[in-house]
């Protein structure tokens, strides 16, 4: 099974660490791990103009040769996860094939949404909460907004969430290794 | 045409008439606007035991039967837009209908990001910049991360971008109206 990598480690100084780790996992549960940045026959990519496009051509050519997806969604400047990985989980979604994720910040959305916008949250007469400028906060008591959790449940795949330390969260595996153990071999 | 019109304004008080008036100006433009809280025949969400659940199979089933969609971008707590948005954006590229986005916010990505980190961002030797924890910030002028302009460019779809007063970037319907005109009727 070929499982794209979707997450902001790409971001990192040491971003091609990260990949052989999670590429290293993979192989040891007997899957190969894609990385955005692996190189793909992709002559789209190789016309295009600008560089940024390229990378998206490569991207969505990874995504598509793959047969599985586990997204990294620890919440990313701000209360969600990457905009880019979530991109990318809906994504595979559509294409109707296994999708996992995981998180190494385990505090609930609601929660974070709460901290992330501080004093300015007002309570609306239902319980719920609204920023503020009257928009509301989900209060389902999942992990990102519901888009995120219902395509992975949808999928009948695990989205597995950790609490590490801060400062590892954004090279600690442990949750990684779990949900691609669920993904490979059921729920 | 069906188009699915994908954005946080399901999260305003008056998110109804949001709702309406998108959806009168997708007729006046000879289209049907599908709102996310519309109802919709969907089985699964009728029997699912969860209301999140629930929503998100009905979401799903709203963009499995439109024929295009338009996303609001504007930028949703943090520098990127709201993430169940982004997630419709990339499930509907995969399906290979039509997307188009619009944003109530002109600012580039990466000086929202910037802004959003504040003092803690440091610079790269490359010249990019990169967050207190060293993942990178991108730098390539866009209007966010790169999956989601790189998604509507590789649709073929327009990206409008209009600056609005922040007082009025939820309800300001000109973008939208532009990036409605400009998928009917082609670029």
């Amino acid at each position: 099974m070929r499982i794209y990598l979707a997450g902001p480690e790409v971001f990192l100084p040491d971003a091609g660490a990260l990949a052989d780790a999670k590429r290293a996992l993979c192989a040891r549960h007997g899957a190969t791990g894609i990385f955005p940045l692996d190189p793909v026959h992709c002559p789209a990519a190789d016309e295009a103009a600008e560089e940024w496009l390229a990378i998206y051509l490569r991207n969505e050519t990874h995504i598509r040769g793959a047969d599985a997806l586990i997204a990294n969604l620890t919440p990313f400047r701000g209360p969600s996860a990457d905009a880019g990985t979530v991109y990318e989980l809906g994504f595979m979604r559509a294409l109707g094939r296994p999708v996992a994720g995981y998180a190494n910040v385990a505090t609930p959305f609601e929660t974070r949404s709460r901290a992330f916008l501080g004093a300015s949250v007002r309570p609306r007469p239902d319980g719920t909460w609204e920023d503020a400028e009257g928009l509301q906060l989900e209060a389902f008591g999942l992990q990102d907004n519901l888009m995120i959790d219902g395509g992975i449940r949808a999928a009948g795949g695990p989205l597995v969430v950790r609490d590490v330390p801060e400062e590892g969260r954004w090279r600690d595996l442990a949750a990684f290794e779990e949900a691609l153990r669920l993904l490979l071999n059921g729920r």
